[in-house]
């Protein structure tokens, strides 16, 4: 498919999302950032993919229940996109056009690290998907909480068809999201989920203030 | 998107594919081939879209139930790229590879199609996408079956979320159907769908029967 452009960056709102590997801590740093801006009398939206809509979250439980058993890697990446177009289209969008702070976890970041982890596809044509499903809408700032998946692993304790992948798969995709990261790093930070959760928390604050001035 | 290739052809068994409007007649057609097909000893698939998996089944529930009610454009081309996807990966391909005679009721060309008679989305993009999930995978022989669409309509009693789009839209669909098929003669055969049912069947096998020497 066509080379992915250079994206499309909302010109109302402010657009933050949350990557990294199972059991960083995305939700947890999401909801104080949530808190945060919130004290601030910022409005607000704290969203997530895969499912934070109607039709998402049937498509999160087709694509997480180990009883779908073996789908085709292509169809995975279509319900995932599929689930990116209905948020951006029906959650995002709206947000930001009203002028909110629009908080996800979890984006197409995490399509790109996880595809291209499991190697069985061209991960650029599934970026092109992808792009294509958000109209390749990009997150002003992407938080990557990064953390050696083994130790991920042990803090959850679920295991549904994506985290039961072998650490391998998860180590891929930790270097995922570095090499996204590392690739533009005016709309990245990458933090240690290791650190006290007080101390990230602070570091994304202090990331993320600037950005509301311009709005 | 980048652009379409000229498609792949399986090489073991013979991909036929049914399209037309609503109420044109392809399953009675597609089970008369398969009839027909079966009495001359040929291993038969009879299949459709969407619809035709587990998760296919899910994903038509999702897009044709009114209760869904608005999806966004993209989530809807995105859901039917996912079936075809699935439908490809693990029903028409299998049944190629063992030499058998696939017969799918709607195929890729129903997107493009409807999808383009709806014209809010890039028709080449949706083509993008609805070829990267079929892995670009052809029909041997594309059976059109023609009706204007007041008719269709007449003669189909449901109304889902595509079948109650105007008359307008339906007509687009109509036009949608004939542009393909006259692109590419080789691989499209167009039928009067108001002819008399054996007369139909009669000329679908009489373009069939040669594909079936070259197997």
């Amino acid at each position: 498919m066509a080379p992915v452009s250079a994206g499309v960056f909302s010109e109302t709102g402010l657009f933050v999302c949350f990557e990294g590997g199972e059991g960083a801590g995305k939700s947890t740093q999401s909801r104080l950032l949530r808190d945060w801006l919130v004290e601030r009398g910022e409005a607000v939206l704290l969203t997530f993919e895969p499912g934070d809509t109607s039709v998402g979250k049937e498509l999160r439980r087709i694509v997480l229940d180990p009883a779908t058993g073996d789908l085709s890697d292509r169809t995975e990446a279509l319900l995932y996109a599929a689930d990116k177009a209905e948020h951006v289209d029906h959650v995002v969008l709206p947000a930001l056009a009203r002028g909110e702070v629009v908080i996800t976890d979890r984006y197409v970041d995490s399509t790109l690290a996880y595809q291209g982890a499991g190697r069985t596809l061209d991960v650029a044509e599934v970026e092109a998907v992808a792009r294509w499903a958000t109209g390749d809408l990009r997150p002003h700032l992407t938080v990557v909480l990064d953390l050696e998946p083994q130790a991920g692993l042990d803090r959850f304790t679920g295991r549904d068809r994506i985290e039961g992948q072998s650490l391998e798969f998860h180590q891929r995709v930790r270097q995922g999201f570095l090499g996204l990261a590392a690739a533009d790093p005016d709309h990245y930070v990458v933090l240690d989920a290791r650190a006290p959760i007080e101390e990230i928390a602070a570091a994304i604050q202090q990331r993320v203030a600037p950005l509301l001035e311009r709005a």
